[in-house]
Parts: C-alpha cells; sequence; structure tokens
C-alpha cells in the first residue's frame, strides 16, 4: 500500500457531506480497490457550527477554502461550493495553479472556462475530474472519456435536468398545468425558489455543452446552445402529444452537422417506445450514438446526496490509482473551436398549436397560410368539445397539426405569419419531433 | 508522446477484425487520448490467406497464437479467440505469466478461471481487462470496477443474452412459439447452429457470475449460478403475462441474500413500465442498485462487431493511459469466498400455468390442492374458447395463477403434487415475478 491520497473539500452541503459519508463508510473497501488509502485531511465550508450529521474529528477545519489550494499536506481539492464565478472559481484555478488535482460536481463553471481550466490542468500534469457535474449519478462522462474512445460520436440526446422531467411527468399523470406543478414541486425540495435555472433549460444546456466537447473534440461552447424551457408546455400540449402517441420531454441534443456541432436544449415530442421515452420523474438520461457502439443508454438519478457523491467518489477513486487524462479527453490545445451552424437548418417535423377563430372558412384559411409558407402537413387534430383536451368553451377551438420534415427558418417564418393571422387567437406554440434518432 | 503500447492480437474472427479497423481509423484520436500511440504489432488467427476486410500489411503473423506470449516487442496480448479452456486459456496464462497485459472478450474463460487468472495478473502487476466480456458494448465492467466505488451494490437485474432477448421479443410481437422463432434466428445469424449456450441461459450465467463478482467482492463462482432457460416459454405464456401487465424476460439476477449471495438466470415476469421490460430485440441491459446511487441502468448492443470492439478498445485506452487495477477491484487475496444460500431460500410470487382436465369440480380441486400445498392464489385466468390465447380446443383448459410470495421450496413442491394431480394434464410451468427490485 502507499500514500494516502490526501483530500480537501470545500463545501459541505448535501453533496460534500454525502462525500464525507462514503469516505468514512467505506474508507477499508476504496484503500483496497485504490491500493491507497484516500484520507480526507481538511475542509471549508460557511458555518462551522452547523449539524451535517457527519462525524469531523482530526479533520481541519478551514474558514477560507483558498486555504486548501495553499495547503502542503493537500493532493486533491473537491470542490463543492458551486457557481459559475466567485469562489468556486478562484479555488479551482488556484488548485491547479498549485499542481493539486480538482474534482468538481460544478456544472456552470465547467460549461463557461472548462476549456481554460483543463489547459491550467494539462499545464500541472493534474487531473481535473467532474463526472458529477454532468447527470449525477451516471457515469456518463466516464464512459465518453474513456469506454467510448473507439467510436465516432454521431449523436447525444439527454434528458438532463430532473426538475424538467419531474414537472412534465407530473403534468401527463395528473393532467394538472406548469404552474400548479412547479408550485408544488418548489414545496417537495425538487425546483428551487427560483426555478429559471432549471425550467428555462439553462442547467442542461450546461451539462450538454459538457458532454458535446466529450463527444466532439471541441471547445466547451456554452454560449452557442440553443436554449428554451418548458414554460409554455400546456397540459393541453401533453395530452395531444400522447394522442399522437407522443410524450413531452426537455431534450438536450448534440449533433454533428454539415458544418458544425448543433447544440440545443429544448422541449420535444419523443415516440412511446423509445428509451427516453420512458424516462419519468427525476431521473434522467442520456442516450449516445457511437458509429461502433450503435445506441447506448444510460439512465439514473441526476441529482440529489447519494447519486452526486457517488460520481465525486468515481472521480476521486479515478485520481487513486493514478489515472490522469486529459479534461476533455485530447489535450486542450487540440480541442476544435466549434463551428457555429445556424439552429435555421436544422431540420424536423413539428407540433403546432394554435386556437383557431370559430368561424366557418377559418381553418381553410389557416390550412392555405401553411401552405403559402411552405410547411406541409402530415396531421391535423381538432376539439371543440368541452372537456375534451383542450376544450375551453371560450369559441376558441384548440388545433394541433403534425408537419411534415422542414427547417427551423420555414417553421418560425410560419409560425410569425400565423401570429399576425385574423383566424388564429394568440401565439401558436411549436414543439419540434425527435423520433429520428432515438431508435 | 511517450512511448506506444505495443499489442498482439489472437483471434481475427469479427470482433479481432473490428479491433483492427478501429486502431486504423482512429489511430491519430487514440494516440491524442491516452497521450501514447496503441500499435499493432502481430497478430495470429488459423487462416491466413481469409479476407477480413482489413490492411494487415507491416503486422507480423503469428501461426501460433503463442508467440504472442513469448515476444519481446509486445506489451499486451488481446485474447479473441474464445473457450474456457484450451489454447484461449494457456495464451491467457502465459501472457500473464510473461508479464503483459492481458484485454480478453472471453466470457466463459473469466466466469470459470477469473479468480486463478486475477492472481496471476497482480503478480506480475498488469492488468486483466474484460469489459467486452460482459453484454458488449455497455460498459458495465467500468461501470462497476471505477464509477460504482463508493457504492455498497445491492442487487444486479441484467439481460445479458440477444439471443434470447431477440427470440422473447419476437414471440411478444409476432404470437409465433419458441422453436419457430430459433428457426428463424438461426437463419438470421442471431442464434448458433447449437443454440444451448445462449436459450438453455449458460451464457447469460458467465456474465453475471462476472457481474456478481465485482459487485460484492466475491470470487467468481459460475459453479453456484442456478440457470433455467427459456426453451419452455411459450407464446400462451407470452400473451398471458401481457395480460397481467408483464413481459417475459430473461434475467440475470444476483443480489445479497440473509446469509450469502444469489445469483440466478432464469425467465421471469417483468412489470411493464420498468427500464428492463422496455429492453427489446437483440439489446442487452443491466439494472444496478446501489445504496447511493440508486438504481442506475446501462442499455446498449450486446454483440457484434462493432459494440464488442468498442469494448476492448475500452480496455486497451485504459491500460495505455497506465491504469491497471485488480481485475476484480480489490486484490483477488481479498476476495471472500461466496457463501451459497438455497435457492430454496428465495421468495417471490409465481406465475403458474397448467391445463386443467375439463370436467366439474377440477378447478375446485386444483386450488385445494394449492392451498394444502400453502400457496395462496392472488388471481386466476382460465380460458375455455378456441382461438384465445392458449384455448387449442383439446378439452383441457389452460389456467393461469398468480400466486402470492411465497418461497421456492414451497412452490416446488406444490408444483410436484399438482403434476400428480389427477385433474392437471401434465407438468405445471413456473415463471418468477420479478417487481420488487426494478424501480
Amino acid at each position: 500500500m502507499t500514500e494516502a491520497l490526501r483530500i480537501g473539500i470545500a463545501g459541505l452541503g448535501t453533496v460534500g457531506a454525502g462525500v464525507v459519508k462514503i469516505l468514512a463508510a467505506r474508507g477499508d473497501y476504496l484503500a483496497a480497490a485504490c491500493g491507497r488509502p484516500i484520507e480526507l485531511v481538511a475542509v471549508s465550508a460557511r458555518d462551522k457550527t452547523k449539524d451535517r450529521g457527519i462525524d469531523l474529528g482530526g479533520v481541519r477545519w478551514e474558514d477560507d477554502p483558498m486555504a486548501l489550494a495553499r495547503a502542503d499536506d493537500i493532493d486533491l481539492v473537491a470542490e463543492l461550493i458551486g457557481g459559475s464565478e466567485g469562489i468556486a472559481r478562484e479555488l479551482v484555478e488556484a488548485s491547479l495553479k498549485a499542481g493539486k488535482h480538482v474534482v468538481t460536481a460544478n456544472k456552470a463553471l465547467v460549461a463557461h472556462h472548462g476549456t481554460a481550466l483543463a489547459r491550467l490542468a494539462e499545464e500541472a500534469n493534474v487531473a481535473l475530474n467532474y463526472e458529477a457535474a454532468v447527470a449525477g449519478g451516471i457515469p456518463i462522462v466516464k464512459a465518453m472519456r474513456e469506454a467510448l474512445a473507439g467510436n465516432e460520436i454521431r449523436s447525444i440526446h439527454g434528458i438532463l435536468n430532473g426538475t424538467c422531467n419531474y414537472i412534465l411527468t407530473e403534468m401527463e399523470t395528473t393532467g394538472r398545468d406548469f404552474a400548479d406543478v412547479l408550485k408544488d414541486a418548489q414545496e417537495l425540495g425538487y425546483a428551487e425558489a427560483d426555478p429559471t435555472f432549471d425550467v428555462g433549460g439553462i442547467d442542461a444546456a450546461h451539462k450538454l455543452a459538457i458532454l458535446a466537447s466529450l463527444a466532439f473534440g471541441t471547445e466547451v461552447d456554452f454560449a452557442n446552445v440553443h436554449i428554451e424551457g418548458i414554460e409554455k408546455i400546456s397540459a393541453t400540449d401533453i395530452a395531444f402529444a400522447r394522442e399522437f402517441g407522443f410524450k413531452v420531454k426537455l431534450l438536450a441534443i448534440a449533433e454533428k452537422g454539415d458544418d458544425g456541432i448543433v447544440q440545443r436544449v429544448h422541449p420535444a415530442l419523443v415516440p412511446e417506445g423509445t428509451p427516453l421515452a420512458a424516462v419519468s420523474g427525476v431521473y434522467n438520461a442520456v442516450a449516445v450514438d457511437g458509429d461502433r457502439v450503435g445506441h447506448l443508454v444510460l439512465e439514473g438519478r441526476g441529482a440529489g446526496e447519494g447519486p452526486t457523491a457517488s460520481a465525486v467518489l468515481s472521480d476521486l477513486v479515478d485520481i487513486a490509482r493514478g489515472l490522469v487524462v486529459p479534461p476533455f479527453i485530447v489535450p486542450a490545445a487540440k480541442l476544435k473551436a466549434p463551428a457555429k451552424p445556424l439552429m435555421d437548418a436544422h431540420k424536423s417535423s413539428f407540433y403546432l398549436r394554435l386556437r383557431a377563430v370559430d368561424r366557418a372558412g377559418s381553418m381553410a384559411e389557416i390550412t392555405r397560410a401553411l401552405a403559402q409558407a411552405s410547411v406541409s402537413i402530415e396531421r391535423i387534430v381538432q376539439r371543440g368539445e368541452k372537456g375534451r383536451a383542450g376544450g375551453d368553451g371560450s369559441g376558441r377551438l384548440p388545433v394541433v397539426f403534425i408537419t411534415h420534415e422542414t427547417d427551423e427558418g420555414t417553421m418560425a417564418r410560419a409560425r410569425a405569419h400565423l401570429a399576425e393571422h385574423e383566424d388564429v387567437a394568440g401565439t401558436p406554440l411549436v414543439i419540434r419531433i425527435e423520433d429520428g434518432e432515438l431508435r
């Protein structure tokens, strides 16, 4: 047995406390598995007096987390504070510059500064591991970085935000609307008081930008993720989607286009019977399509103390075993600057819901407007009856069109045109249909 | 860039040829990802003249695979021959003794001799990696060995044989019977001419024994896997199961019992809506339940050139990066001898199908016999009509019972008793119901 890997943990929220618990409970096993012990030397958090249900006897307390980066008796700093700037960023940069390995669960930090941090890590010949930053307990970073090295990756489709998936699942099973379910989710602790990062798709976009870099060998490029949240999805849409044989999911997709990498986060109709359609509640999942392995799907818990701490341990164990890999697989200097294909070029079928004014000939006018906009229709469902999905007795009839494949630009123009149309009440809602890449 | 990892490949079937193709296509990427090239130095196979669609220019040909173990210019031997004994075993043993890393796709070899081979690898301080031996392209060995190190594993439920899953899926979607679908599967190349290893559950049991060792820190113990195949499952059973809300799957299960590890491979009724029920066709899947991570499910292709070669590359990349881990996570000397709990103690609900003689009072007699055998009934379905599931016009009525939870011993005695019963024609079929551990 060789020398211990000596670690310092910054941040003792649920994840930090979870890591301390595992180190205490499984110390002997981890030492046998790694050929050396993992020793918790020091911790830093805001409130020393708080009861976290963990035993910190014999562990040094640092009021200033930066002390961990400076300490001579620490080989690895685990940054479990969060946030893309401020103390988390300073601590990670200082630790890497001081030649210490870094393990982090901080998706915002890696999404915004991943490539620059990778350079720091490589200069110091240390690891920067971030398994816990993407999809909680699902070992997707390890899969991309190690298991799939023999593959050219064609696409990634992920359900990467448990809050959104919980809300959509609840809307589906109860028929209740977004705002109502969100309020419940907040009371249950599944959604933050300010839910913008989750329901607006930003959290999923952070994770997607990281996965896209791993998949395609490009610099992390959060700024060019196309992001739409789930705020406009109604129970009506979910009911219509089900009639057509789809579930509504917030998907995070990265794929190779003709002239670059498309990264997009948005609600999508996913065909029932595909693995991602079956992912319910707070679960996350990632479907990877590789040229050799084919479709590989990983599903599990994307957040919470246990799953996230499990992912942090995965990173610690790798480093304890001596594995130091460039953070984005190939050295940062070899990462390509990602091309920025226009989202306009993306093609799919679309779900288009609008309210038609209830007068003779309105449907004919609307379908004619769509035809003029070069959008061709595969199916139409109209509801008049009260009590059925979408009927509200207002005299405005919900109509749903499923289009044939068309491009984003065409669809956006058609939607804008319809929004101004005298036979359409309000702005139509458009949801992409994803069915080609999911098996 | 440091020195190349110099490899020799023994066996150039679909998997071996697939590995050669990836090394050729992705050499630059792999060198960047590993910090060193992976160089194919020599190969050995039976027929030098066969066209495999690969370029072996500059690669040494060895007629005798054992030459790879002896060669001074080889650091790693990839054994892609197969079989638990004979040349595959000799080659792996000789290579490890000669201080060479070994990568193998050979599930039978690892299931039968895993612990002894691990000792050889550890004595020589080299790697023995076998990702491709379990579930093809699914990185389950890596997940168990690395990603889940922070977890105490509670159970593993796997669909580990694509041939069986293909046959059961086809039986379900077409209503055709086992023998008929098997014949088609053989013609399509999804089943071997001698299908015993697959449909008899032995192949799945090999993989399960390996996973159980990784999960529970016990010596590989193939001899104590309880094995039943899918040969007795009829289209009738699949139709009945569907009526009750189940799919029929060949499951491979390892779980901690009160006094040891239970390892079992058998057909099972799996509730629809769970991840494993949705795994169709030749796909494999593994659901792991860990105390921190919760339920984690990995699904993908379990066989074939691309997926299996992808898994071999995963092992090669780990070794090229310098990762040498004891083959079963902790050193072989620390693996526990597995306790052997009696399968009799296992408890579940059961599906029991029999044919009742068509006379007044026969059902009363049969249910009384079950009560006397201490088996309590949750649901009964009886079919009389021709043309409906199970009706064959023979005057013997298929009856299906779903029992409350009971133990294996009680169920086996009840089944034996019914087989002798004058109101029962033939031997009843019993299928376990697995619903507790699948979410």
